[in-house]
């Protein structure tokens, strides 16, 4: 068997010299005479990984100077429930635009320590489309106003980037974080699990305004607490070096790209292919509205329900992996991030239009 | 430069062997034509290593079938303030025995969120000790009692299994799991950071006896939450997939050595062989009293500090690497965990007592 094209919405494809270099390096790295794995976070081996590594998030992403960039765990899943823990204070309220299944659980989450109000939501026309600007019904006293950069499970993505005026916007953007150009600035704080853009499971980058930090409010669990983070640098606790050290390695991998301009033009070029291919045809369909398509998550249907099972199967054996959709809307769903090869969606368009000509 | 003998507290060396192996499966494993990393956790693939990782557990430290195994992200602190949140109830109390820093920790945490009752403490002597059996102060209607199996910084470990009634025993086992036999039975809920004995930083496995589960008060986080985690079998958000892989590799070496009788025996004798060096020596002293002296942190100052900076220089130029003690405790430690080989401990014994012939 040789690498296949992996269309898994998460954890998903690596840049193959991501893995070469991991593999190489596994046993010994450098003039250390250990794995990465092996290293104490708090030795002078590994804080040179880190150091690099966060000069390259910061790098690439464009942070400004007034805003902490931190390595922690938990995934979204943990953010969900950390920024209300920290943003809200004492019967607090906030913001959510709900555009899918994440943005609900963040909802859900916020509700336990505070008062939620839903600023916009596409739930009505099934999450095709993300609200636009005149839609939000935001509230100016608000701690902050959450958003959902793109949806994995509906396939959709900001192509804006809401004004929510002196009220913090907060961004779950761990689909498409370094996809395409985010001009920092604009957010309050930004969140991401590690694995569609950045590297394995198992890491979550914070980049959050320094004037955010340290408002947790009473009972929070130290942990769950971004001061203490900021304050150590990130190794308050001991971090999940290794999954940190290959996301340093995606860094590296992601500036011989051209950074996040130069994988923006693969990205746009990717994702306008793919979905062309589906326009173009009455054999497939694809349920979301053009406008808020998302460049990372493709979801499309066949022409029947009857077919898709022959058409996993078939793409599987074609070497085109993990493209059975979400259960909740069905069909198929293509996962090309940063680390996707063109030529791998090259593959699937042809395997596309191969498989209607055969079966449409 | 070749591997050297690494003596980090943590992360920690992992077998030689196991890296190997995971250098060699790292861009494809096995037929899946895709890295570990790489694979979604609700594939076929990675199911597979997550049920054989899970049963590997639970055979080699004898999990009886009323026990949860669960591998969750944030480590040891994390759990300082999930097990309170879990297990205190509104207004509820605890036990704790404070036999170091970690124990300090865990207290602090329990306190945000009830009462914490000292059971016992080896504070006045410098945490040189582990309070016996009769020194407990115990409470029978505390929420459960908690102890630190093994301090990595003072160099103790527990000689016994306290004996609480029918208050559940609650244990940080980060530094010795696995490299003992443990009676699971004994406890209520046992958990370990991986990056001492299980494999790299970044996940933690938690053991929990079933009546314990889904005990969470109010407004816990739902990642703090062991009935979520226990419901979706750790798949309630995505796990750090290839740390457990990571880990699932070290339990198949573990096994290879015997299992934990098999390591155990292997850990007394690395233990005996460098607490007899130093003991046997005029120029080495050991902190701890030997009935409560740890076999995976050895602590040992040299006869002057004066001599540490040539120690450390001369200990990591013949491939002796991370001997530096921790500063509160100065002088030197030696970590040897279950994959430090023997032939590292005998490297550092022989040159103890050829450093004493030339300095001593």
């Amino acid at each position: 068997m040789s690498r296949v094209f992996n269309f898994s919405a998460g954890p998903a494809a690596l840049p193959l010299p991501v893995l070469e270099r991991a593999a190489a390096e596994m046993v010994e790295y450098g003039t250390a005479g250990m794995s990465v794995m092996e290293m104490s976070h708090r030795g002078k081996a590994y804080q040179e990984i880190f150091v690099r590594t966060k000069q390259a998030v910061i790098d690439l992403l464009g942070v400004p100077g007034d805003y902490e960039v931190l390595f922690l765990q938990g995934g979204a899943t943990a953010q969900f429930a950390m920024v209300p823990m920290n943003l809200l204070g004492e019967g607090g309220k906030a913001d959510y635009v709900n555009t899918g299944v994440w943005s609900r659980k963040a909802i859900a989450e916020a509700r336990k320590f505070g008062t939620v109000n839903v600023a916009a939501s596409s739930e009505s026309t099934g999450f095709n489309r993300i609200p636009g600007q005149t839609e939000l019904e935001l509230d100016a006293d608000a701690a902050y106003c959450h958003i959902t950069t793109n949806n994995t499970i509906f396939g959709t993505e900001y192509p804006y980037t809401p004004d929510t005026g002196d009220v913090p916007l907060v961004a779950d953007a761990s689909s498409n974080i370094l996809s395409r150009p985010m001009d920092v600035a604009r957010y309050g704080l930004i969140y991401a699990g590690a694995q569609k853009n950045l590297g394995p499971s198992g890491v979550t980058l914070v980049v959050i305004r320094k004037d955010l930090v340290g408002r947790a409010r009473g009972a929070v669990p130290t942990i769950f607490d971004y001061q203490i983070h900021a304050d150590a640098d990130s190794m308050y606790n001991t971090p999940p070096t290794y999954a940190i050290y290959i996301l340093g390695l995606v860094c590296d991998w992601l500036r011989e790209q051209g950074g996040v301009a130069g994988i923006e033009e693969v990205n746009i070029r990717k994702a306008r292919k793919l979905y062309d291919c589906v326009d173009a045809s009455d054999f497939y369909t694809c349920p979301t509205e053009p406008a808020s398509r998302s460049r990372m998550n493709v979801p499309f249907a066949l022409a029947t329900p009857d077919l898709d099972a022959t058409f996993l199967a078939e793409t599987s054996a074609a070497g085109l992996v993990a493209l059975k959709g979400h259960r909740l809307v069905g069909g198929m769903r293509a996962s090309i991030y940063n680390a996707m090869p063109e030529a791998g969606v090259d593959a699937l368009v042809a395997f596309l239009q191969e498989f209607e000509r055969r079966q449409g």
